[in-house]
């Protein structure tokens, strides 16, 4: 078995100027790393010829797999499949399978007229393999050279997906010899990453060689990542288990969980483990709290509803928060917070609830509450705890720390109550 | 006068195996874009000694200016630093006004007991330009090789910024004599990208060599960019407004916005202009498209505050959908989005309402309501319209279509109306 490296081209003028932010990179890591295969190199280029030919020379020799993605659409600010035809040395062709799944695309789901320009996407260059793209009218396409394999989608992510899953993927292990790669991932809160450094030092100093632990701290929360590498699965995952549960015990008094998933659905599978039932009050997430639990499927088992109370009005009237309170204390206060609680209980009939207020910026700070104050409350029927934050950066970033912070918060009241 | 490109290196594991999706690069590309200099390469590697200093010397052949992210912080996996100190020949040093602000970030802000290893954030190699970090302990270097600047930054996106602002960018007029850039944008709906290349190709054809034209479709609507290089300002401002201004009239027909502002904003630019309020009433969307609309400062102007009826119960409850309704017709219906939007206009009393009720996925599909199959409405207390969609992607994909395709029809109503 050998160490498998792959590098990941990915091509476009927009990527360079910012407009789009890469995010088929990170899946194409995750799916390889599942089937064994290292991301060695990720390089974005623009849509310039000279330095996509460049790139695929350099990568080339660092790695025996280079994933390319963009650059293959109708228009002519689109130039690598001739490019590719020509760093091949091959000819364009008419490849028949593709003009028919290009005509019925645009006969059955499209519904427009074919153009000359649409029949252009089924020329491929003859020296490479097509690989079909079920989902929009650019196959992929597999390349030989030496011993290094060139594999080339559209930038479209879905439409790159479905070639990585259907065309890519299945071949990969008839391809490599891989050996396995193995990650475990924990979430703690409360303490800082040297902090956490420190307390898992000797853990940390008696890794082998082949096990690496990695910090990833985001948004006032830090995550713990154990990476192994090696040829027997079953060997590997007794290793990396061990020494995971080393740093699960060490740092458990900060623990959130030891898996790597979202915060949300920590949450969620409390709720539904209990069978009760959750409902937000939000005012200046905006929704976002709701977002984010609903964007995960079976939320509707535990999740009920919300209201957006961004206006005092709506708070007043929906949520029966008092005129007298918004008035003496003012929107973003711990009064305010815990009415909405109340409010949104009565409102939703749910077991929990969370009510946010806030002053996310640029505007609407003053000296007393600036830019970055927040209240968040949770509660039950029984009982309402509320805290005040303050949070020290830009509007989203505010946001995501405002909606982290109530469920870490919602989070712990469960726990301490059941 | 010089084009001056920049390459963009970020550092780290956790982009390589896909735990995290890189959104620094994108910033930095807009940032030095408005500042005359565009970015040839951008590349992603691990916290591997061979790999970063291999990037090191490619990026530095490609371009002046190499601006690395990523791998500073205080644990062992974190191997930038030592590594930039050996790649440029110095020795580590401790730095004393950074030590200084160290100390007063853990006595101030964080509040805990400054660590040994917390003071080696305040090292820096003696041969570099300490660029200050006011957010953190980790400072930006600036190293000097040839006529190659390099510059070393956190990947913590707000203390990269913030050097970036006020650190690099300040500097940049000093070290380049750079051309200027400019862009110009607009929004399409309702045609696809090789229609519209079709349409505007004598324009593109007749666009001069420094002037490019790009592409960009997402989520069902094509932006088209302009992209301009020169020398003279003012001469640059007149050629490129006077091609956007032949792009503008020949698309008018599908034109959006002649602005690279997303759709949430333009919504709310019309609500503003014409003193009126907006409610969303959300099943399906869970809140993401009042998160949207809270999304930019100032929404609050236009914006009240929406339901968010996840549960059948909620649609009936709080928004009044008759059970009658929602037992004959079903939650995914004509006839509960035309209902939705009486009831949150009655609960919310603004002047328009969306509502919208489908089926995201994965799971929860049937033969007559497949997945992604959605009921969007938009109306105002004298006219409602409903319309459905048949969406054919993931969760997140046809979450954010939904979305999308309930601010344009909204758009497209307040227009009608006005």
């Amino acid at each position: 078995m050998e160490k498998v490296f792959a590098s990941i081209i990915t091509i476009g003028d927009e990527l360079l100027i910012g407009q789009v932010v890469d995010t088929n990179s990170a899946w194409i890591a995750q799916e390889l790393n599942k089937a064994g295969i290292m991301i060695r190199n990720r390089v974005a280029v623009g849509d310039v010829r000279d330095d996509i030919w460049k790139a695929l020379d350099e990568e080339s020799e660092k790695a025996p797999l280079v994933l390319i993605t963009g650059g293959l659409g109708p228009t002519a600010d689109d130039i690598t499949k001739s490019l590719l035809c020509d760093y091949f040395g091959g000819r364009m062709i008419l490849h028949e399978p593709t003009l028919l799944h290009v005509q019925d695309l645009f006969e059955r789901v499209f519904k427009r007229p074919l153009t000359e320009r649409n029949r252009k996407q089924a020329e491929v260059p003859d020296v490479c393999t097509v690989l079909r793209n079920a989902l929009g009218t650019a196959p992929g396409m597999l390349f030989k050279k030496g011993n290094t394999r060139f594999i080339s989608m559209p930038g479209v992510p879905q439409e790159m997906k479905w070639i990585m899953e259907h065309q890519v993927i299945p071949q990969l292990s008839s391809w490599y010899q891989t050996g396995h790669i193995e990650h475990r991932t924990l979430l703690t809160a409360g303490i800082g990453e040297s902090s956490l450094a420190d307390m898992i030092k000797d853990i940390e100093e008696a890794l082998p060689a082949h096990i690496k632990l990695a910090y990833l701290p985001n948004y006032g929360m830090v995550r713990l990542r154990l990476t192994a590498f090696g040829n027997d699965s079953q060997l590997l995952q007794k290793e990396i288990d061990h020494h995971f549960g080393l740093l699960v015990t060490a740092v458990k008094d900060y623990l959130v969980i030891d898996d790597d998933i979202p915060l949300e659905l920590v949450v969620g599978h409390l709720l539904k483990e209990r069978g009760k039932t959750l409902t937000t009050a939000e005012s200046c997430t905006g929704g976002y709290i709701a977002h984010k639990l609903t964007s995960h499927a079976g939320s509707s088992a535990y999740f009920m509803g919300s209201v957006v109370s961004y206006d005092n009005s709506i708070k007043q009237r929906v949520l029966d928060v008092k005129a007298a309170t918004l008035e003496s204390k003012g929107a973003v206060s711990e009064e305010t917070v815990r009415e909405m609680i109340q409010g949104i209980l009565q409102v939703m009939r749910t077991d929990y609830a969370v009510a946010v207020s806030g002053i996310m910026g640029p505007d609407g700070g003053s000296k007393e509450k600036p830019v970055g104050m927040v209240w968040i409350a949770v509660g039950d029927h029984s009982e309402t705890i509320a805290r005040q934050f303050h949070f020290r950066f830009d509007r989203m970033r505010n946001i995501e720390l405002t909606a982290i912070n109530a469920l870490n918060l919602l989070r712990q009241f469960i726990l301490q109550k059941s």
